[in-house]
């Protein structure tokens, strides 16, 4: 009897997060959950900290009710969904009692599976998150953020493995946001945890696609004992997003393990999702291949994006290959931290002033915070004289606890600020909303009553705008009687692009 | 110590002939030639059928000088060629002598190894062509083409690989064009050989990306014990093309594999090629996700839009589905052949017959030798009522012996053929070039001395021909002093899309 290998479908959250810049609207996604619901995944991601911003600041989407219509549209699936522990879904760290009511809110709204990581793996930012997901009797999943730099060793992440399950964690997850797992260390790393922690704890494994090796790191993980792995339609895979799920059924064919996906649902899935995808086609990544050069830098793809944008805002897209190799630097003397959501954007940025305005010479104030200790413990030491330079620059002192306990209950206030805005409707919703991005809920709230905008187009129709024409001359009437009939050259605007376009009259 | 792990780099063949239809020219793989032979391949497949015909059809380049260019600039590098044993770079059985010739001819003008196959992987067609090889001294590579069906098992590969080897082969390889080679029967069919033949005998995995599973099964494969897989420098990879060059590279680290290619060549000629691409752009296969139907109807994708092109020009673009459902079942009464040159044609065109005219109603000339043994055996029995039907519509008896011993010596009439066309130059090469494409080397020859041409475009340009406006409406003058200054609508065309666009003149 083959051994069963259970999928996480990522269609509805990460692959669109990763492919199309979070912009899918509810509107092309409720078509195709009819079959995501009877394919037989034993999860099906659908919400993050990306999604819910994309919701807000540019669907005018509620994020909340976004869940509620996933709950019933998938009601024989597990919805999980991506939690940055102390984070939840912003960019600071809330104070504990905000975190216990994310929990219970997304739980209260049809959660099922709370994959709860943090960008530095410090398991205090994780504790409070794990807990909280405990007390709703809904899944607990313990996150390890794979990377990889002279420090990290397989021993590290079963070590990790092992707190995170003290903590009370229903399952492991290694995610690997920059397809940076390659097939030796995802064999050792979970036989490592089934080893350490019991053959029956179970191991998830979470890979990005960008580097064109992760499918082979999944069937190592496979035969090394994980028990699920993530996947995304193949219309909507590869790039920067994932493997495509009809590969990996595929794949395990007569090796002892199998899926039990309906590959039938699976082609129509395929088949509604590849119609999709050209309706955002100004979204689109533009790497479709594969880029193993991160191997090198470690630079995730979309922080790779970021770093461009900053540098020619400041016009110097030509510096480049500088910052490239300032990263590296940036993350050893802050002790090596892996590079995602918000460690990338602060060494990201970091290494961006580092270029522009000489090494360290301006710290930012995150990367001042991140080294004074105020996003948690980094593996390795940070660089003492940078930490000095930080609390210099801030008047901060450095800190070695939980830094969530630095934090006064916040909720309160928060409840308080948010019943001032115009639309809000005073739920916890709402208050949780306004909490995770301050700047875009007023809006959003403002708006929210006008219902979703779905900014996918119909490839085949005209852009919405109607093109602006700037003559370059006026036509000259040559006999009075009517236009000139010599051809003349406009400079015509379309699409946003300047086109030279001569026009003669027909004759 | 780690095994070495030896790749044949497809870039200057298979590469572009999967993803441009073969279109790249030599002016476009010059500058790309000095990194490729340092950086350490074992060979480089550079020529064969496609590349050849691309080359006198639309390039306008005599692929013998392609060849003699390639011996130049890769002067430290095996060159490879694939050659379909007895009908060598054309579509019908060679008689021996012309076999001979054109193997020692290739031999002459530069060639190292020969990757030898027969579609129907009927042994006593590869025979002649291997005995040629190995008198030239060259490298004889015996080829097993990979399929599924109901009688195909690993081990009937491995018998084949045994009798490819009585022949004197110097390599086996298992060649995939339709990317139907899993995991596990990589491994196994790898392993047989092996076990069987001899740890010693060399193995070659040959297999293209556009399922999404095989670079696994080239991992499973070199575990196995695999000698040499064949990969695409990432640039010119995926899709209907082969697994990326630099991806095999670092998916081997700490397996106790390693290649022994040079990483910064490889980023070199990734980013040459990234360059190049677009310039065919017009040219470029549209699948570029995976394609995992193709396990169930086990139709390679070229042959699919074939058979969608052969469906349209008789206005039956409709019908694809029944096509793709009488596939298998032609290919079921031809005894499972493979589907590769020239047999996949020959099915799919009958299958297209069979939907159009009924089934079986009318038999193609190409159907009927296959049926009748004109092409070689195949692993299952041809149906019996379809052979006597092919008897009776061609009047020709089947055969049961190997085709090419029905053959009269040819190749003197070749040769008076040849130098009757304007252009040639009586060489054995062009004599060679006329045999293996009749129809096309007489305007080849006629055309040659005007010198190659390349159909890549500098995707910078503006399209050659000027944009075409008409107007909807003439403007009127409304005051015969000059043109009306309210605006006016016009049609215009650009880049062959006609939009509309709106002109006013500046106020």
């Amino acid at each position: 009897m083959p051994k069963t290998i259970d999928v996480t479908e990522l269609v509805l959250r990460d692959a669109h997060q990763s492919l199309m810049a979070t912009r899918m609207a509810m509107e092309d996604m409720i078509p195709a959950c009819a079959d995501i619901d009877q394919a037989g995944y034993w999860s099906v991601e659908c919400w993050g900290g990306a999604t819910f911003d994309a919701c807000i600041r540019f669907l005018n989407e509620d994020p909340w009710e976004r869940l509620r219509q996933f709950r019933k549209l998938l009601p024989n699936s597990r919805l999980q969904m991506l939690l940055r522990g102390q984070n939840l879904l912003g960019y600071r760290h809330y104070e504990d009692t905000v975190v216990d009511r994310f929990v219970d809110k997304a739980a209260e709204n049809g959660m099922d599976v709370f994959r709860v990581f943090d960008a530095l793996n410090d398991i205090r930012n994780l504790r409070r998150a794990v807990a909280a997901v405990r007390r709703t009797g809904k899944h607990a999943q313990g996150t390890i953020c794979y990377t990889i730099s002279p420090l990290h060793t397989p021993g590290d992440f079963v070590e990790m493995a092992e707190k995170l399950l003290d903590l009370g964690c229903d399952s492991i997850c290694i995610k690997d946001m920059a397809a940076l797992l390659k097939p030796q260390p995802a064999y050792e790393i979970v036989k490592g945890i089934k080893d350490t922690c019991g053959q029956d704890v179970r191991v998830h494994v979470h890979v990005h696609a960008t580097t064109g090796v992760t499918l082979v790191s999944l069937m190592k993980a496979i035969e090394a004992g994980a028990d699920c792995v993530d996947t995304a339609i193949s219309s909507l895979s590869l790039g920067p997003g994932h493997n495509p799920t009809e590969s990996l059924v595929e794949m395990l064919e007569g090796t002892g393990f199998e899926t039990k996906l309906d590959k039938s649902r699976l082609i129509r899935l395929k088949k509604y999702f590849a119609g999709i995808r050209p309706r955002y086609k100004e979204f689109l990544s533009n790497i479709t291949g594969v880029e193993t050069e991160i191997f090198d830098s470690q630079i995730p793809g979309g922080m790779l994006s970021n770093m461009e944008s900053q540098l020619k805002q400041q016009g110097a897209g030509d510096r480049m290959d500088e910052v490239l190799l300032e990263v590296p630097r940036v993350r050893a003397d802050a002790g090596f931290p892996p590079l995602v959501t918000p460690s990338s954007q602060i060494v990201g940025t970091q290494a961006v002033f580092n270029v522009m305005m000489g090494r360290y010479h301006v710290l930012t104030g995150e990367f001042a915070d991140l080294m004074l200790g105020y996003y948690g413990e980094t593996i390795g030491p940070r660089d003492r004289h940078l930490v000095e330079l930080a609390h210099k620059q801030t008047g901060k002192p450095p800190i070695n606890g939980r830094p969530a306990d630095l934090l006064k209950p916040e909720w309160h206030e928060l409840r308080d600020a948010t019943v001032e805005l115009a639309g809000s409707n005073g739920s916890d919703e709402d208050v949780l909303t306004y909490a995770m991005f301050p700047k875009v809920a007023p809006k959003f709230f403002a708006t929210r009553d006008q219902g979703p905008r779905n900014l996918g187009k119909d490839p085949g129709t005209q852009p919405a705008a109607a093109p602006v024409a700037a003559p370059v001359q006026a036509p000259a009437a040559a006999n009075g009687k009517g236009p000139a009939r010599t051809p003349i050259t406009y400079d015509v605007k379309l699409n946003g692009k300047t086109h030279k376009v001569t026009v003669a009259p027909a004759p």
